[in-house]
C-alpha cells in the first residue's frame, strides 16, 4: 500500500468480555465490506490485546478526512455499531497526525 | 499489502513535549531504514495525537514473531533507541492477536 498524508485515527474500544466472538464478527464483517466498498478506505487493521481479549485497538487509515465522514454514514458502518451498541462497554476515538507510514 | 496473519504489536509512547521535533526524525528514520532493510517488518505507521503531539503511537505489522525479535538486534533500531532515550518518558508495548487487517 502506498499512501501519502491520508488521514488516520486511533479507536479504543473496550468489549464486554463475555461477547468477544459476537462482537469479532461483527467487527471483521464491517471491515471486511468498508474496504471491499469504500475507495477512501484504505485500511482498517483491528488486533485485541494478547493477554486482555475484551481490549481492541482498531487503526483506521482514510484517503482524507472526507472518506471518513462518508464511511460513518454507510450501512454498513449503522450496522456493526446498531449490532454491537451493547457489547460495547468503552470507546475512545483518537484523531491523529501522521508521522511516517511506512508499509511494503 | 496482503497479510496473511502476521505478528502486530502496538507501542503507545509519550515523549517529552519540547522534543517532539527531534523525536519524530529520528523516528522516522528508523522506520524508513526498518521498511527498506528488513523483509519481515511489514508496515510501521507512527502517528500522534493531533491535540497533543507528545501522545504517539505505532502500529507494528511484523511477518512473524522472529521478525520482530530480529528487528530489534538491528543497528538502525539501536541506534533509534540511544538517539531517543531521554526524550522518551512513557512506554508502553502492547503484543495483540489480529482480529482483521484489512487493506487496499
Amino acid at each position: 500500500m502506498s499512501v501519502g498524508q491520508p488521514y488516520v485515527r486511533v479507536a479504543e474500544i473496550e468489549i464486554d468480555p463475555a461477547r468477544c466472538d459476537a462482537y469479532c464478527a461483527a467487527l471483521s464483517q464491517e471491515i471486511k465490506t468498508s474496504i471491499r466498498v469504500e475507495p477512501g478506505v484504505l485500511a482498517l487493521y483491528a488486533v485485541s490485546d494478547k493477554h486482555d481479549p475484551a481490549r481492541i485497538v482498531v487503526f483506521e487509515i482514510y484517503a482524507d478526512v472526507a472518506a471518513y465522514a462518508a464511511h460513518l454514514e454507510t450501512p454498513h458502518f449503522d450496522a456493526y455499531k446498531a449490532a454491537t451498541a451493547d457489547m460495547v462497554t468503552s470507546l475512545k476515538l483518537t484523531e491523529t497526525v501522521p508521522i511516517a507510514l511506512g508499509a511494503k
